[in-house]
């Protein structure tokens, strides 16, 4: 290897030869007008083929470092100053340690014991045969079996009554809202009813949006663009009322509001059977239902679904095509089958089943544990609550209990001296869950 | 079955036994106030077990149709009107046919012979054995080690100076404009050089920007916020000259305003190697790095990634947890180890190959059967472009193309009685060229 390259190792032949010039070039050695020797001699210079000298002039001009005249050779082009920190040296990488709680009961995560693994890959498989559908770009609104999929999932088991020309996917919720306010022009005011969801305030926020958070009282404020609310998680974690149901879809029509339902959760409310969406409720006309399969199958599989009103439907097929699908064409064509083939029904009837149990056996745990004040279950079944005596802050105690390998979802103060430990069934094997609420007494009090 | 239950025929009895309730509810049969019947009657009454009515009576008390008294019965709750046209009938679906061109020209989608489809699902049949890692939300940023391979792919191939912490993964470009974004407060204009890209401008109409489209004239515009360019597609579909790119890279620092560099098929470039990026032409200070899977691998894989100035990426710390992660989880980490295994710098390598022979037999195929006005090839090595006489419009000959299966770039006007049509070799065969092009000469000249 010539000496000259030294500093472009591992590159070939001709890349380091270019590379030589424009750096020459770039570092002021080569001026503007400045002549390139001829590819002879430059060939004879350097030792080098004649092809492997004239691949590296060609990249040169194509880049426009230096320029050809015919009959003559080639010339260094005049180029403006470079910014004073162009810098071409490679950063090197910092290490990043990625920590991951030993016991979740912050319900971030799915439970592995609760999901059948092999039968999903079986259909991402199945669905990785589809090569005439995985070369091209999918439809901007989804893939057309998924949304027929979904409609009808949506309609028999939570009451929506919707079209598939309706229904738009996307890879998230916060993905989806941004779309819906690209679709409605106002934008003034955005109320969020019930528990906030601080990814869907982001949208809002960077849109400019006024942002009202409440409890179901909406007087005074004016110009209500969208109503954002999650009827399995509104006050205190409880399913919203048949009253504050109608009460809010009738200020929506007077209003001009669209109601936005996030359906979270909502399969798994502990009572007899979920209670059917305020969509369906509504007709479909002022509410946009939207459904997430993060919780229903697994959090890694970025599937989310929103049915739009008819009016905001009609704005859609106008100017949708300008919003890139963003979900895995893969795993929508994957889901379609799935539910088809009635899983997604069966696989949320065995999740029902396994939280309820487990939801049990953390109540028990934590009254035998901790003997608290007081303990309640929310409405979506998954988030046990628990008000215990300690004179620790709850930053304190989140912060102990981190320390020792456990994430809750939430602790806050209710009183002096008393503060309130939330935890979620959701993310935790039943085994694990006695570990844990053991470990968390040790950590809380012990410590 | 009972007589009185004939409308929710297929649901389990105590579910129909809810409905007949909710609906005379709804419809005002039963009034605030009013007195269910007891459960023992109506056990009696309709001949049904306690249990099944016991179960709908929790039901549509916890949806708060009725309450409880003590000692007393269920009443029918106070409940404002429900909105007029409320209707829980289910919408007959309609059908939507997909339409596919026969003969894809436009460039839309990819070669299945050129990708190696076995080998992609082998890297995601093994990402889906990491069942671990699937059962949670992923890193708001994306995965670690995709990053990592990111950095380092970007690095070597593409002179991307950067670190995986500077990395940002998403599902669409799109997607990470609106991150983009949201990190930056200002909103004045946004500048796009080159070609224009209407799912970038999309999202910054949608955020309020002024939007200005130039070919390397900044003059008189005021507050640039961004850049937006495709240095592979510049001018008329050619490389970006140094000068240019020096330029633009002068006026980014000055007027402190971001570059978006959206290097879309650089790796394609039919000169001898692509031209290394702007981002590390500038030392990545004011310039935002965007890459793409869609065209090095698969249109249907959702995965692309920006590497932020550092002074961004700071910021992104501070709020990224604020949006979801939008890619598939499976694909990432499927990616991760494809790029680490070298097989994504294999890949490209036999693509540009591939494309190289197809480009030649596009452009040798159309001047033996059109005998063109002139012809050429643009620098991303994809796009063939040609004049013909005719005296068709633009838009008659698109669709009369698009009729016979055959979907194109662009047709337009170049001078009276002449247009320049434009198609891409990237999504057709080597096989299909032929019939392709002979096809569309007969639908121009013979109809």
């Amino acid at each position: 290897m010539n000496e000259l390259f030294r500093n472009y190792e591992g590159e070939p032949l001709y890349i380091q030869l270019y590379m030589y010039y424009r750096d020459q070039i770039i570092n002021g050695t080569l001026k503007y007008g400045d002549k390139l020797p001829s590819i002879r001699k430059c060939c004879s210079e350097f030792n080098i083929s004649k092809m492997t000298v004239e691949s590296a002039y060609m990249q040169l001009t194509a880049e426009g470092y230096v320029y050809a005249k015919s009959q003559s050779g080639y010339y260094v082009s005049q180029i403006s100053d470079l910014p004073k920190n162009a810098n071409v040296n490679r950063v090197s990488e910092e290490y990043e340690e990625i920590s991951k709680p030993e016991f979740d009961l912050s319900g971030s995560s799915a439970d592995p014991d609760c999901f059948d693994f092999k039968l999903w890959q079986k259909y991402i498989k199945n669905a990785l045969r589809c090569e005439d559908r995985l070369i091209s770009y999918g439809e901007y609104q989804g893939e057309y079996d998924l949304r027929k999929a979904l409609s009808d999932y949506a309609g028999s088991q939570r009451g929506v009554v919707c079209r598939p020309s309706q229904i738009v996917i996307g890879a998230s919720v916060q993905n989806l809202i941004y779309l819906l306010c690209s679709l409605e022009k106002k934008r003034s005011s955005v109320i969020f009813s019930g528990s906030p969801f601080r990814q869907g305030m982001a949208v809002f926020n960077d849109y400019g949006y006024k942002i009202f958070k409440n409890r179901g009282e909406y007087d005074g404020i004016a110009d209500v663009n969208f109503i954002y609310t999650s009827p399995s998680r509104y006050k205190n974690n409880g399913i919203m009322s048949i009253t504050d149901r109608i009460n809010m879809l009738n200020f929506a029509r007077e209003h001009n509001s669209i109601v936005i339902e996030d359906d979270i959760d909502s399969e798994f409310c502990y009572i007899s059977r979920p209670v059917s969406s305020l969509q369906g409720l509504d007709g479909g006309e002022n509410v946009a239902y939207i459904g997430t399969m993060s919780r229903l199958l697994l959090p890694s599989i970025r599937i989310s679904f929103m049915v739009l009103p008819q009016k905001l439907a009609d704005e859609y097929r106008l100017r949708g095509n300008l919003y890139n699908q963003t979900a895995s064409k893969t795993e929508q064509i994957a889901l379609a089958r799935y539910i088809t083939d009635g899983k997604l029904v069966a696989q949320i009837k065995k999740a029902r089943k396994v939280f309820e149990n487990k939801t049990k056996i953390l109540k028990n745990m934590i009254e035998s544990e901790f003997n608290p004040q007081s303990i309640e279950v929310s409405d979506s079944g998954f988030i046990v609550s628990f008000r215990i005596k300690t004179n620790k802050s709850p930053e304190n105690i989140k912060a102990l209990l981190l320390q020792n390998g456990i994430a809750v979802k939430r602790v806050s103060q209710s009183e002096q001296k008393e503060v309130e430990i939330f935890v979620s069934s959701a993310g935790v094997s039943e085994n694990d869950i006695y570990k844990s609420i053991n470990l968390m007494k040790n950590t809380i009090y012990c410590t």
